[in-house]
């Protein structure tokens, strides 16, 4: 089983082919004492999977994935990888503020044969220059050291402050070719996420909202990559298989309707607000310090709002 | 020799008395391929004692430890204590951005007898609500379940972008007013820290500049732990000891001076070019990325500007 996953080391396999699709940021439920609850994780994964996900993008900012002990990264990626999801189904965020840390990480993901993994910068320091991105991206392949993996920045200035450059990007893929491969783009700056598309053809760009799929797509990006897509995967599936054809704009509309519904809930309480409640599970609506969850009022609010489009 | 700097655990000990004085964010040395330099930490520390130094904080932000991997923390905490450095001097930055690290980090250094422990909020998140950072810190206590942990809140908000702010201080300090003991405070908003001065008689409030420190200690603060005391501890300890003397004004003149020639360089790479330049040593120049060393043109430019200062 785990051969079939594995590709051998050094040598590039399928695992590392472009990425596309709608890849769920599969968020993390916890139980009350604030450990992850593997078995509705799993679960959750499956159904994300079943609906329509091309993959799962597990562990990144909806994920919670920084409120994870590093221990508890690599165990959540090995207890998805043995409940028989395969590792060419998975893009799992391995970024943190150290080098070593995220080389440990991301070593730990490509050996149970990840797709690729997203890279945040190292998101402590402020006003980092590009020379200083550029080394702590290059360091954390060198000790990676495998040519399995297949590297995705992680652009989120909203949380980090710091950006992936179009020109940093550039110098990273003349670098290494055959490792930073694609972008995960969360800034929402349509200019920056053209400007990617344009300079650097065959990179797989996603835009963290299905609001831009429809545009983007036509620019040449890969996919997404949204928190909503954790409630709403079937209709951005749809879309991503339409977006081509007649019915592109009403597929557009429906699913970046029921991204403005949840967006001033706040992303990741919100996503489990909704599970919790089609679902019936109270114990969904938790997250982890320092995020709170929703309370209840604004949980029947919600999805008030969502009734009208499908819930 | 253990017996001596460890208090038995449940009970308060002479460690959780209240610091005070200068305690220099000791800068980490790397070696050629990055790893800490032990050998040459040590000396450091030492040197600083010998200057003037109340105690240590180690692994704070001008130590790059959020570049430093968990394991690299515990070690070189570990280390400090084999040299002989009391924990009783020893105030360690123990943040992470999950629970669970910062727990584990905390209560390792609580293991080893530290005087204390330095907590930056979890700084991965952004518009984070005061109720959320009080449930982190409180989880983190929580889990760290030991009577010995005085803990020191650091407030940093230009590189967490979270600030804690005076009604969370007062909060937190109700909660747990024998193990929320002070704040370090890094913003510079003076405003910020008289009112903490103001509100909270007794909490142990430290600027991060020697600049601030005579106004501060007529206010009410404990002492400092500023980047520029790995470089100018001997003026600063000058200032602290004669702070209510005939001396003060002149006294703060010269501290302030030194730092306002370093601050354009940047404290990180200023203070490791400036101890390269002292040692005659090129190693102690190096950072880990993203923080970029200076060239040598600036570190000659820097050395030439602090000449007039005594160097």
């Amino acid at each position: 089983m785990l051969d079939k996953r594995q590709a051998p080391a050094g040598a590039k396999s399928a695992q590392s082919a472009k990425v596309s699709g709608i890849w769920p940021p599969v968020t993390t439920p916890f139980r009350a004492d604030l450990t992850v609850d593997f078995d509705r994780y799993i679960a959750h994964c499956r159904k994300l999977l079943a609906d329509g996900a091309h993959g799962l993008a597990v562990l990144g900012t909806t994920s919670e994935a920084n409120s994870l002990d590093l221990g508890e990264r690599e165990t959540l990626l090995e207890r998805v990888v043995a409940a028989g999801i395969p590792g060419g189904q998975l893009l799992p965020g391995t970024g943190a503020p150290s080098i070593g840390d995220a080389a440990r990480l991301t070593r730990h993901a490509v050996g149970l044969g990840v797709r690729g993994v997203l890279l945040l910068p190292p998101y402590y320091y402020k006003g980092v220059s590009d020379e200083g991105l550029f080394a702590f991206a290059s360091e954390v392949i060198g000790r990676v050291g495998d040519q399995r993996l297949a590297l995705y920045l992680y652009n989120f200035p909203q949380m980090t402050t710091l950006v992936w450059s179009p020109d940093l990007v550039g110098r990273l893929i003349k670098a290494f070719p055959d490792t930073v491969v694609g972008l995960k783009d969360s800034s929402g700056d349509v200019a920056y996420m053209e400007t990617l598309l344009s300079r650097y053809p065959g990179f797989a760009v996603f835009p963290s909202s299905e609001a831009l799929l429809l545009s983007a797509m036509k620019k040449g990006a890969a996919g997404c990559i949204s928190a909503t897509a954790n409630t709403h995967v079937a209709n951005i599936r749809r879309l991503y298989d339409g977006w081509q054809g007649p019915e592109a704009e009403a597929l557009h509309k429906t699913a970046a309707a029921a991204r403005a519904v949840v967006q001033p809930y706040g992303w990741i309480p919100a996503v489990k607000a909704i599970l919790s409640a089609r679902e019936g599970k109270p114990d969904w609506m938790r997250v982890r310090p320092p995020l709170v969850a929703l309370d209840e009022k604004k949980k029947a609010e919600l999805m008030q709002a969502l009734a009208p489009l499908g819930g």
